[in-house]
């Protein structure tokens, strides 16, 4: 590239003003910068700016947003800290409750208004040492393959397992070629991500079936084992965890997902070797439930204080990696918009609350203690937004809500600049806040940013700060800051707005 | 992340019927595929699959295009052969000589209908040893920095230059604090791409000049040599190189870019000791001009052969990285072009012609000699594309040429799945292409990728191929064919298209 960048430029521009602006209220303190607000204005505004340029108070609002965003880079530095100093943070771990000290002295440092902890009694499982998978009976002795226990998985026996292999590509070919075909052996799902669909989270729906519910589906036909092809778009030799589920009246077999590479080893080893056997060892462990928490942080809304806007990511992770994607770009993404809004003097009128839920990825407790709370207490929540599919660049938001709120949001299209928001999709939101609006009504968004990379790093040990870009989290991070700004002005309707 | 993926999914569905044709379609020899199609028609799409759903045939294209691009990935392996068995290619070097063999290799290769090399003279410039930039004078001796040449600055005296250093942050302010300032100095031009520039293409615009011409205006006032802070967009210490310009009027000084990290360890030091000097050594060399070549391939137009409709992207690329992202994947993406289509058995109405252009990062001779002989030939182009912008997501197009060929551009946005392209702007091409639309009229078409971490690797040694991602690789080679598709379908206007 020389020199012709024609085209891609910025919506909203006035960033000379907005800059000297910035410092400006940067440099006030805080207390100060409130009492000088007008609710729902940016400081200074008015005065500095009205006869400076055509641009709406909502558009200088939305560069601010993505001006302090992109210019401090802070809610990135945050990352860092979050995935270097606290790093792996399974439910029950030490790394988890770490974290929830962590997010909590993190709010509390900002000045939030409340910062506080909610009570969660949540599962407790460890992986134990690491992994054993390898193919016997080979030409030449056997070949290593890379594993992880996919989350939950009972042990193998001490001394591990050692079994024939029947390789299928879906839960329903293990039905089709039955018991005969499968008791005794380890039982090998084989199917890849659909590399064909554009949007990666439907690829993954597609895949993820063989991890969570392949084990029990080959237990019910005498299976000892399975082995998964792990459920990830890259072609790499990462091998990536998840969960599974174990229905109640089935064995409980052990359960490894492999790297793409080692799969195809698998492959290879099979088809020149069919009577090969596979050897197995996890030493994984179930331990009694924890006492853990969501942690949570409010600016107090100025006219509507019992009304909640919500905006989450879950603090827990998987246990093999930094869970910088998944969900550390979520928790800063949430706490940002707070933070954003205190370092702009943005005054809500709602309550904002950021949630940072414990336990999303195996067994959803924090998502669900919130909504039993919320339902009990009778909190009234506006609307709930949920970022977890990564730090990347932002493209929508999917939303469950009422059409006409839909179509509101819509409206808002053009305040977002070009190569960030382009489309609001009807339905969405996120496995947190799913249980709030199931228990109450409460309308949910989903955060969603471009999905290429998600899936090459998803559950798996290369989920790490250096795979995040600044740029890109803080571009989301604003995304998101700039729709709570929106709704907070002007409500999901017009009567609400008053 | 759960399970919960709502709203993101494709417009194009239809894969499993899809799939299965494809199969087929790649399992026939060429000649015979395209013995049997239709024009503009994927075949066997007529019988196979109008009863079998309600997608149109453009839609049905357009779905074939994007999942024969996911699944193979062959361009993405392509890409990996340039960049690990090529390698850097800065004209004129053994390098650049061997990609455009490789080039011509590739398109024979696959047996495209006209592969041929157009002769052009390109300039020469060579690095040299290491560069060397360090602070003297400072506490504790001196402090190393990293530095790479700007491209076609002439060398240091052979033992190296020092000089104390004057800081500034603009061309302007060298001319405001004058020769007095100047004069025997090294003149640093500290200002740093701007953040706050969303689409970060106007925000290298904003930075480059003091790289290309900054040199030329601080040796106006008396300096003897150059640095600047790079025009990137990172935090880490990879200094970007680039071209510069020396006005043929004033004395040629060398010049150097440092990294940012450099870059602040060079303000830190003259803040401690303004009477700190600087020592730079470089040994680059310009040779004479060299004979190189475009290189060239085409498919045949079945109904105006002599009409081109023209893709294209540099082979050149800065003598210190891979050239991965630029332009190794404008490269893959318009051989791609030709590829995908020749897989798919479409065809094209027009010619379609894929132009690996030479020299566009230091001197353009290959977009100036391509644009001479189109207008000495009077060869008609429809229209011409480039891409220059990297391998990231697809995102838009820019478009020069009449408000009705955009509005006619526009209408074909629901036919690119969600997550792909979302807008076409109005202005746009690239630097290959433009001395073309000068010279003989023709409409151009630059290819918009997010832009977020292009000027992290722009320039510089991380640019290599393991920064590209081969999902968003094929996404954007997937929207080019099928803009293309779609343009040589339908024409820039409806006259046309009969």
């Amino acid at each position: 590239m020389l020199s012709t960048y024609s085209g891609a430029v910025s919506g909203v521009a006035c960033r000379a003003i907005l800059s000297s602006f910035l410092s400006l209220c940067m440099a006030l303190p805080l207390a100060l910068a409130f009492s000088l607000v007008f609710p729902h204005e940016v400081r200074g505004q008015t005065e500095d700016m009205q006869t400076e340029d055509m641009q709406t108070e909502d558009e200088r609002t939305v560069t601010a947003i993505f001006n302090e965003r992109l210019t401090t880079g802070e809610m990135y530095r945050l990352l860092e800290d979050l995935c270097k100093n606290i790093g792996p943070r399974l439910s029950g771990s030490e790394g988890a409750e770490r974290a929830v000290a962590w997010g909590k002295e993190v709010m509390e440092g900002y000045g939030f208004d409340r910062v506080y902890l909610q009570e969660v009694m949540v599962p407790h499982w460890e992986r134990g040492d690491p992994e054993q998978v390898r193919i016997l009976g080979v030409e030449g002795g056997m070949i290593e393959l890379n594993a992880l226990a996919i989350g939950g998985s009972v042990p193998t026996a001490p001394a591990g397992i050692t079994a024939p292999v029947v390789v299928v590509h879906s839960i329903e070919e293990v039905e089709e070629i039955g018991r005969e075909a499968v008791e005794g052996k380890i039982v090998f799902y084989n199917r890849a991500f659909d590399q064909t669909v554009i949007a990666t989270g439907p690829g993954y729906g597609g895949a993820v079936d063989q991890r969570f519910a392949g084990p029990s589906q080959a237990a019910k036909f005498g299976a000892v084992g399975v082995v998964i092809r792990s459920a990830g778009s890259d072609f790499g030799d990462a091998p990536h965890t998840g969960g599974l589920r174990y229905l109640d009246d089935v064995e409980r077999i052990p359960a490894a997902a492999l790297g793409y590479q080692s799969a195809d080893r698998l492959v290879e080893a099979l088809e020149a070797q069919p009577a090969a056997r596979l050897f197995m060892h996890l030493s994984s462990k179930w331990h009694p439930d924890v006492l853990s928490h969501n942690v949570i942080g409010e600016i107090t809304g100025s006219e509507r204080p019992d009304e909640i806007i919500l905006v989450g990511g879950h603090l827990d992770s998987w246990d093999v990696s930094e869970g910088a994607h998944d969900d550390g770009a979520g928790v800063v993404h949430s706490i940002g918009v707070l933070r954003t809004f205190q370092k702009l003097g943005i005054r809500p009128r709602h309550t904002i609350r950021a949630v940072l839920f414990m336990n999303e990825e195996n067994g959803l407790r924090g998502g669900l203690k919130y909504a039993e709370v919320a339902k009990e207490t009778g909190e009234k929540h506006v609307i709930a937004l949920e970022s977890d599919s990564g730090g990347f660049s932002p493209r929508g938001f999917g939303v469950t809500a009422e059409d006409d709120v839909i179509e509101r949001f819509r409206s808002w299209l053009p305040l977002f600049p070009q190569a960030t928001i382009s489309y609001i999709n009807k339905g969405g939101g996120g496995a947190d806040i799913g249980p709030l609006r199931r228990e109450t009504g409460t309308p949910t968004i989903g955060f969603i940013p471009d999905s290429q990379r998600a899936f090459d790093y998803h559950h798996a040990p290369t989920d790490v700060f250096e795979v995040v870009n600044r740029r890109e989290l803080e571009l989301g991070g604003a995304s998101i800051a700039t729709l709570i700004y929106l709704i907070d002005k002007y409500g999901l309707r017009d009567e609400m707005a008053q």
